[in-house]
């Protein structure tokens, strides 16, 4: 492949999910990673890829035009929010941003942004929100007001985890999502067809505590609004060592299952299923992809911020893969 | 809807997919079935939609401004690669084409003339070639080398079908595709990686024949090459009333499944599942959504032939779903 034509690509944040689009990169033949942008000291970071330069994140500016794209990989709370629009005035950008109601302003904010300064920014990529959206959508285009379902797990909730994390006396703790099979089951029988999201999910929580603290710390998780309550919730407490361990296992899963109809009754199931050893790894090569994409998108004038269903999957692909009609 | 605004729809063959797409029809807000075109004699044909014009084949001509766009539903055998020439250069159109090894001379042909007459033609809709097609160019975006498996049934494969019914002495004839689920179980486990297409699937066939022909029968069907040579097929004769009654039933199902790798050695599975009470129904409905991008496409000046892969959820949606965030 002819240098010119390797796309440059940066990566902001050097976290799990930038570890994985760090390895994701190693599997495509046409990106290369030129820089790695951090809060933290340069010094303490040591990348796996050859030859990337290490750099402060407020002297970004000073690559403008030396990246085709930066994948912005800090987290939704703080991060995106404060990074995304600095970063999309100088770069085409791609995030994993997954506030799901905090989304529409984003794109909003971003799209001024980015059509002024004549970049593209693709905004929640990953996979949900990123794929599972799209087959959420999808499925309501062909299936007029089908019933959708979305499953997760079993697998580590971040938002959960830090809620717990939040709690005073607690040490450390990870929260898995665990889907309930058999309502999944009955929803693909046709046997439900309303269902409570608290009864999809179980949530089992793994908690390091002083004895003394929890009793009160499981009462606090499992009547906590919106994340708990409702919920079928296990609190067990374990050492700070095994919580250590377990946040080293990345594994995820998810359904997204749309029940649709057509004619006289006919149902008709669409159905999407992600089994992940690595999360953070497959959602940086999800990334990676609508990287491709938004670089695309920048050299034929379409600036501005995009969500992944007006995106469409050539622009994700590499000239190869686009020269063929062997997935067709 | 203001009448203006509402799509309007042709249906070119009635048959089992052309009345797929006209109940497909009645669940849609923003289109209305205006004419189909048929080789029969219009007088014999009963359509369910109140206000529809039956038109004469040769006289489609005539409708060239008075419709958005055309659904071909006729065979892809005879009917599509000499409907889609005289159709593409009137109407845009959308067809569900799916001889796989032909698509790509199709699609060229069709460009010229589209481009040419300043229309669009989305070409191979339905789910295979279709929904399955962009799932696995997804799947290899994403992973790069990724192994894909594709899986159909159980349900009726209408080439296999036919091709039984072309044996001589045969009456009539249905053949069922049966995929292996042990093999898919194993794929999914990561236990197979490579395996022969003739394992993947069983093939069931029900004929109608004399008794003095059937062992000969029997044996032309399994040692045709390409359809069932080297797989596991077996054959019922029975009645033929039991072949028109298993004719009725339209069920199918299908999956692909896409199994790549990141890092080190951390396996990422993707599944795309669709199980269907009514297959021409389910591709009626795809091939609708689809025919909302053709339009779309048009309107933006983007006139040629399309595959599934260049087309963007959001073309294929209402405007109502394309102003929600909902699905994000």
């Amino acid at each position: 492949m002819n240098e010119d034509s390797v796309i440059k690509v940066g990566i902001c944040g050097y976290g799990n999910l930038g570890k994985g689009v760090e390895l994701a990169l190693e599997k495509v033949e046409d990106m290369e990673l030129k820089a790695i942008f951090t809060r933290r000291n340069p010094d303490t970071i040591f990348p796996k890829t050859k030859d990337v330069r290490i750099v402060p994140i407020e002297k970004a500016y000073l690559w403008k035009d030396k990246l085709d794209v930066v994948i912005l990989c800090g987290g939704s709370k703080e991060d995106i929010p404060k990074q995304l629009p600095e970063f999309s005035n100088l770069f085409n950008t791609v995030n994993t941003f997954d506030t799901h109601s905090n989304i529409q302003k984003l794109y909003e904010t971003t799209d001024t942004i980015t059509k002024k300064a004549k970049k593209v920014a693709v905004i929640s990529t990953g996979w949900d929100p990123g794929l599972f959206s799209k087959i959420r959508k999808l499925g309501d285009t062909i299936l007029p007001n089908a019933n959708y379902y979305t499953f997760w797990g079993p697998g580590v909730s971040q938002g959960h985890s830090d809620a717990i994390r939040a709690i005073s006396g607690v040490k450390n703790a990870i929260q898995y999502t665990i889907p309930n099979l058999e309502i999944m089951e009955k929803i693909k029988k046709g046997e439900i067809a309303k269902i409570e999201t608290t009864k999809m999910h179980e949530r089992d929580c793994y908690v390091a505590a002083d004895k003394t603290q929890q009793e009160r710390i499981e009462q606090e998780i499992k009547k906590m609004p919106t994340y708990f309550e409702g919920y079928k919730t296990t609190v067990h407490f374990v050492t700070e060592e095994e919580i250590k361990k377990r946040q080293q296992k990345m594994q995820h899963e998810g359904w997204v299952i749309c029940v649709g109809e057509t004619g006289k009754e006919n149902r008709q199931i669409m159905e999407f299923h992600l089994a992940l050893d690595s999360n953070p790894e497959f959602t940086g090569a999800v990334a990676l992809a609508y990287a491709r994409a938004a670089i695309k998108l920048q050299k034929a004038g379409e600036y501005g911020a995009k969500t992944v269903t007006q995106i469409c999957i050539d622009d994700m692909a590499t000239k190869k893969q686009n020269d063929s009609f062997k997935y067709i």
